[in-house]
């Protein structure tokens, strides 16, 4: 079955040196990184970040990642990252496809799962929170529009 | 289905200050690391690490990663990593559980899957190669007796 | 006696979360990654980056590393490096000045050396190789004009 | 002038995969990891670590970092790590030396400086809170016992 699509937004990176291994490839533990600068561009993007998260009094601890590596990435190789939003009301569930921004070439696949926890009392939420939720619905209009 | 386990590998280390991010606990991309330490330990072991692998003219990289966070890990927090080897036929798989040393709370469960890639061709073989499959089978052995 | 400053060049980029540690601030072994960044987007700018030092012949590990840290970044801060080229005789040795972009303020400051090795037979220059001394020299002319 | 040596202490690693970089050596980057982990056991030798000093109140910023890198590392290289503290009483200065295990060859030299914060005020203290100064001084005796 295929999965909605509520919002799409792409961020551009480099591979950087100290990113490479000694197989002159990206060592795959690195991508979370690329991940996780893409899901916080979006998330600044719909100006509802991880600071915001906080005030809010919320943090979203990573429950799941999975990563499938398709073809490696090389030092100083030029790559965007499509990050989708696909869930948002008991998780906040993203998809990544990271490509060569030359070739457009998929080199590597990713989701992940993240819940809400109240910061006061530690408690997992089972619905997004509100504040969130709303952010993400305002972007969704925008890029409707 | 269940799967086999044909060898089990433990390793324990402590959650170094600079692996915890601002949430205090460690941030989950580090967690990678623990699960290549874990596997390095165990092809130690099994006196297959990869420095021989290369010397056998092969590499393994990860093509699948899929991560379970249950529990967050502290600074200081002293962890053991259960290293299950349940395939090495035409892939590398591993399974990893987490949990912390003093309580035996599961904290993190994961899966790994490498290929063998032929260093001087780069051609991905379809076998685990016959080294390899030697080292584990003579380990099995000595685990076995 | 204030050293004599051959090129400059400036790189920008932001405090990613997973380089924030427990303390809400950037980790301070994080800073070597700027220092790094900012000092291969120099090297591409003169056109003489890791990549062509390396079909050059040469690697150029880095033989010390000076950082003075004087105020701390923060998740999200948006941060300027200045890197000065200030020798590039026996050793390339680079200053940087890391600053907030918004306010100015100096956040750090560092220093790093660097020998030119070639790779073959792994012998130490005592001389920066001409290629690299060339695509420095044709860079300032750039700048001066 | 040759300094004064309060403590000192060992602590052993090997140089994992992921820290190697594509001149398959250990990125000069990734000591202060190294470092980080020879301090923090050291402390924890001392019984006052970072966690009793947040208790304490303080917080303990690196606000200089000096490195020489001597001689490479290279994957599984098992390293020792001797860190002498040579001031301990308007700085908290450690000097560190790596050398291989097997050998003895020094690698790499560093020195780390520290000043205490108040964590409510954030104010730097110009002498080393009492509590790390009694642990520093029982630890002493222990080791001249």
């Amino acid at each position: 079955m295929k999965q909605h699509i509520y919002c799409r937004h792409f961020f551009e990176c480099e591979i950087p040196f100290f990113d490479v291994d000694a197989l002159n490839v990206a060592w795959h533990g690195n991508y979370v990184k690329y991940f996780e600068m893409a899901r916080c561009a979006f998330l600044n993007e719909i100006a509802h970040n991880y600071n915001d998260m906080r005030e809010d009094g919320f943090c979203y601890p990573i429950v799941k990642l999975q990563v499938k590596y398709m073809r490696p990435a090389r030092f100083g190789q030029k790559i965007r990252i499509e990050t989708q939003l696909v869930d948002f009301e008991s998780k906040l569930v993203f998809n990544y496809t990271i490509s060569d921004i030359d070739t457009g070439e998929k080199l590597t696949r990713a989701t992940t799962e993240q819940v809400a926890i109240r910061i006061d009392n530690q408690e997992t939420q089972f619905i997004i929170p509100n504040a969130l939720q709303q952010a993400i619905k305002q972007y969704q209009g925008f890029q409707a529009a």
